[in-house]
């Protein structure tokens, strides 16, 4: 499925092409405008967009530019875009860092809210003003006007905060998901993370009290390390460790009254890795789910056949993938509800869509550490 | 249950000592002798073991002793052993890097094959004569006589070559059951190890392909490499590759009409545990059984996010203990038919237990690269 603005067009003239088709010239552009205008009754607005057309450095390579009007087929709804997020992974998606590259030009962004715009003929269950995610998150959010299927939208309540319902899906669903599916975790268990004042890792924290589950919870060193401690533990974390702490050699004296955990998550990698690994009971499992410091995870021979642990990853693109779109509609309704009633928040700042240079600045880590940058339309 | 003589004698005096209780004064192993040797009709022969006092340097800390006689209780074989393996298991098990210690003074060596040489009053099923190995294995088979409770013996049929017997346990069992156990393999399948020459590696070759699944194998680049590659090939590997020959970024080219392995074994570690995961299928998994060169195991971020991979651990002695006691000697009774059908087959040097010296420096690689050495009594 095509998933943004640009990919239509292309695809379009491509018919049968893969995404690894060559990009559509400009001209062609054009000229498919004309035709389908000619032939359309109904067209979305022109859309602004945040494109990039090849992989780089995200500020080298992204701009603004407008795109033209779209056919708004029977089963299509065009959706205003509210909000839209600035995740690690739609960075990640421009560097062409991801296995999966999406042909170029494209939009950026990955998720987002909108609301409902107009609807083609043959939509029953949307109408204008209805808010709207896409579900499972497709490639291209980054727009003022997106036009798809009826199907790859999913209704929301509206009375859901607009930058929650932007950014419900790739961090608290993954923060979800990695909870319930790898270890049957029962109330009184723990679990273990590094990373934790990331979205992910606070909803870790979250969702894990929610369930009675206990977190012990590692980040770096660095000045107020002792407020993001007081945060993290207002948040419901049971245990709070900077790395240096936890520079010895056994860390079982940090336990006290909670039970090893079975179950921990890493998105840091190098020694951030095997401190979690440290605190793990025996027969535990690690899940790797991203590698902020950008370095690989060692792990001694013993670590694997004495204490039996077992490493694997967790990535929410491939997990969705896997027929979970119902599914999952429920999980992020569960999630919004959360959201609405003040059990799950996080971090974040709303900042206008042109000021989008300064706020990818600031996901980018060149303004110093900063909260979430969500993008309002 | 205790599992040498000499934690027999001790576990006597102690009855409710853990293996953690101090060893036994020497003068009270004769009193006790004395004291047993008034009430005991059938006694064993002394026997003759490599003992060790302490964890330490297999060659410093072991030393061939007489231990003095034993009672044969109405439930108890007596066996006289006929062979026993020096595995690199045993010596890690004498140096101390295992977390199970046996408690000091403890007799070495783990399993073996011997001679029924008499038997308990309520013993049915083994008469003297019978062959039979500890199944599950236990720690002290290193001595001429054994007297242990009947159920922990298995009898074998005696056609086996007594090497293949002596050693059948330890090392093609862990091959077998990493085949089997961790991915559902169906014949045209791959594994990919690195170790080949190990005996591990060599039965997880012919294990391999006897299922029809193909094997892909890494070995050490040294003198002689290819008439190794020559040897594992005539066993039946599809595929041989010294380490320096993969010191490529993609190793898919080597693969020609392989199918990409979803399963690998590492007992090597370092950039040999990397070569391995490098021919991993998406979603394959990598067991860890062995560490020879020391060095941990590095694995990148994109391994497990986007490669899924997993990585997990195999250690017989704990697969062992989890109740698989009779499951276990159907599969060793289906190993031993493949040694004498030739079906099965791996180097291995019989010397007679009084070079044990020069046996043990051979295992301990003092002498350079050595078959596998099996003491004969």
């Amino acid at each position: 499925m095509a998933t943004v603005r640009l990919l239509h067009l292309s695809s379009a003239f491509r018919r049968h092409g893969g995404p690894s088709s060559p990009p559509l010239p400009r001209r062609l552009f054009r000229l498919y405008n004309r035709v389908v205008r000619s032939f359309s009754t109904s067209m979305s607005p022109p859309s602004k967009a945040v494109v990039y057309d090849e992989q780089g450095a995200p500020d080298a390579v992204c701009s603004v530019r407008e795109l033209p009007a779209l056919p708004i087929k029977d089963e299509d709804v065009c959706v205003r875009m509210l909000a839209v997020p600035i995740n690690p992974s739609d960075i990640n998606r421009i560097e062409g860092v991801y296995p999966v590259r999406p042909a170029v030009p494209a939009v950026g962004g990955y998720e987002g809210v909108g609301e409902v715009h107009s609807v083609g003929s043959a939509v029953k269950e949307l109408r204008p003003g209805d808010w709207v995610i896409p579900s499972p998150p497709f490639s291209g959010t980054w727009q003022t006007f997106v036009v798809k299927e009826q199907n790859v939208w999913h209704k929301i309540d509206k009375r859901t905060p607009m930058e929650y319902a932007a950014t419900i899906t790739v961090n608290p669903l993954t923060a979800l998901r990695m909870l319930e599916d790898i270890v049957d975790l029962k109330s009184g268990d723990s679990v273990v993370q590094n990373g934790a004042t990331s979205i992910v890792g606070q909803c870790v924290i979250q969702l894990a009290r929610l369930r009675g589950i206990q977190s012990i919870n590692i980040i770096r060193d660095r000045p107020g390390s002792d407020e993001v401690k007081e945060k993290l533990k207002k948040l419901g974390a049971n245990e709070v460790f900077t790395e240096n702490q936890l520079a010895v050699k056994s860390v079982k004296h940090f336990l006290a009254d909670i039970p090893e955990p079975a179950l921990g998550f890493n998105c840091v990698g190098g020694n951030a890795a095997s401190l979690v690994l440290k605190f793990l009971k025996q027969g535990g499992t690690m899940v790797t789910y991203g590698g902020m410091s950008k370095k690989p995870i060692t792990v001694s021979t013993g670590s694997f056949i004495f204490k039996d642990l077992s490493l694997r990853g967790f990535w929410l693109q491939k997990w969705m993938g896997a027929e979970k779109a119902k599914e999952s509609r429920e999980m992020i309704d569960y999630l919004l509800s959360l959201t609405r009633s003040g059990e799950l928040k996080y971090d974040m700042e709303l900042t206008p869509f042109d000021q989008f240079p300064t706020a990818l600045d600031k996901a980018l880590g060149k303004l110093g550490s900063q909260p979430k940058q969500v993008i309002k339309f």
